[in-house]
């Protein structure tokens, strides 16, 4: 039996991207709910200036929250050098730097081309050990590794090469993220395989967006290709500005679903993770929740492999 | 170059749970439109008394639209042996039986135990035989083959020996049906691997509903298993009414999107495909339209392999 690691971003890529924001108590009512559901990895903020990103104003509040689960893996988003310092102090066990492939996607989101974001990420890298906290995890999360909206195709070599280059800036785990929706399957399997020619065990986790309905296929065809942690978000969180009307994330309680039923283990109660989608309901009015499990209920007799 | 048939099944599968009936000169012109969009296979109509569904009340009339395509597979539904009749005489290439794994499923849906109605499926094939029509396609459309509503789970015992028995009864082609929606990924493929042993060559074809959301990886995972043919509703027409909320058939738009860009080839212009909704939304006003692609649009610089 196989161990897939359910990452829940929905606190971080999920409401970063509504207009609504979240009250610090609801996420940390949904932290709770989440942990009690059984869920063990969060990435439940992000570093940035709060006048660019009301939503995630709270960030250190939240992470101390969630730093009383002692189980719990903590990980948080830094796009730069000040927010890795912000991240350090608030004691995350693990700091993603957004690295676009695209240099369009790259400039738009973090203004600073791919080459630059790596040189800020080995000065990220730097401080993490200069400060003693060698036990912070360094992720590099590869935007735009499947395609972009803005640029179009974006080419494995300029991702195998901008791969090398975060690995020789020390980062310890590499993410490849579908931040636009545009991965598919057979593109999944083939990026994987050449990634992990670079990164060999590095590579554990992919990130994907539900924009055209492929997400659950390619976490399928992610798991067929060795990765072992899968970014979700629950209710499907983080519609995407680019497809109005598309769900954003990977849909945490179906991907459980998916998962489960194939036999994997995620420590989760998928019962329990489904009912924390009520906090949505009531933290986020008028937002909509995505998924299809949650409907649909579970099939009859369905059981979840034993944890 | 693999090429995998799209059989639409919206004229039949997704039109018979809708409340509102479409007009046949509305069915007619969607039949010439997935034409024009490069559907080669489509399941028009089902051959039942028009009391029980008015919305099949014009089939006779739809196949005599359909086969004035003389390179389109016209394929109808029999749900016994006065249909099986009326589907020789209108014509069809292809008839399909429901053959339903539950009893509780077989029961509600013909009034039939299982092995009724393999005698009853097996009494069709020998029409057809007799009438001379040896160029008519028999089908076993193996209902709730992966679960069911009523009945819970499904034994692939049950549906390995009921496949056996449609083959003594003289069927040429077994599709298996995730009825329910209740289908995931992993038993897709254990159940493919056990009854090809059975079926061989005459297993060609498989029929998901996205009721919990797996559609895709379930089509995925068949076609890695050797599936060359899927049926699939425009707009995943056809909402399950045992899951409210939850949509109905593979979408074909999304469904051609994700095995285009896998390389397979499926022979169809996915932009006419999606531009055939623009039909529905006339034909069917109110009526929920699904489907990922038609919304986000595809991907910059995607192209579809050449034909």
């Amino acid at each position: 039996m196989t161990r897939i690691i359910i990452n829940e971003v929905g606190m971080r890529d999920g409401l970063q991207s509504l207009q609504s924001i979240m009250a610090t108590d609801d996420k940390k009512r949904w932290i709770d709910l989440a942990y009690a559901a059984g869920v063990r990895h969060m990435e439940v903020a992000s570093f940035v200036p709060a006048r660019l990103l009301p939503q995630m104003a709270d960030a250190a509040e939240v992470v101390a929250h969630a730093l009383t689960f002692p189980d719990l893996a903590v990980t948080v988003l830094a796009p730069n050098l000040r927010g890795a310092e912000n991240a350090l102090a608030s004691g995350a066990q693990r700091i993603v730097a957004p690295i676009s492939v695209s240099a369009a996607h790259s400039q738009a989101n973090v203004r600073r081309s791919p080459e630059e974001m790596v040189e800020e990420f080995a000065r990220m890298c730097d401080l993490r050990s200069s400060s003693g906290r060698h036990d912070v995890v360094m992720v590099a999360g590869m935007s735009t590794a499947f395609g972009c909206t803005r640029q179009g195709e974006v080419s494995l070599d300029d991702l195998c090469a901008l791969t090398r280059r975060v690995l020789e800036a020390g980062c310890d785990q590499v993410s490849l993220g579908d931040t636009t929706g545009y991965a598919t399957p057979g593109q999944v399997g083939r990026t994987l395989d050449a990634v992990r020619e670079i990164a060999g065990g590095k590579l554990q986790a992919a990130h994907f967006h539900d924009t055209r309905g492929l997400a659950l296929a390619n976490s399928l065809v992610a798991v067929q290709h060795g990765i072992s942690e899968l970014d979700s978000s629950l209710a499907g969180l983080g519609g995407c500005p680019f497809a109005p009307g598309a769900s954003g994330n990977t849909v945490s309680e179906d991907l459980v679903f998916m998962l489960q039923s194939m036999g994997y283990i995620t420590g989760i109660d998928l019962e329990r993770l489904i009912a924390c989608r009520e906090l949505l309901t009531h933290a986020l009015p008028g937002e909509p929740l995505y998924g299809y499990i949650a409907r649909a209920g579970l099939p009859k007799h369905f059981a979840a492999p034993a944890h």
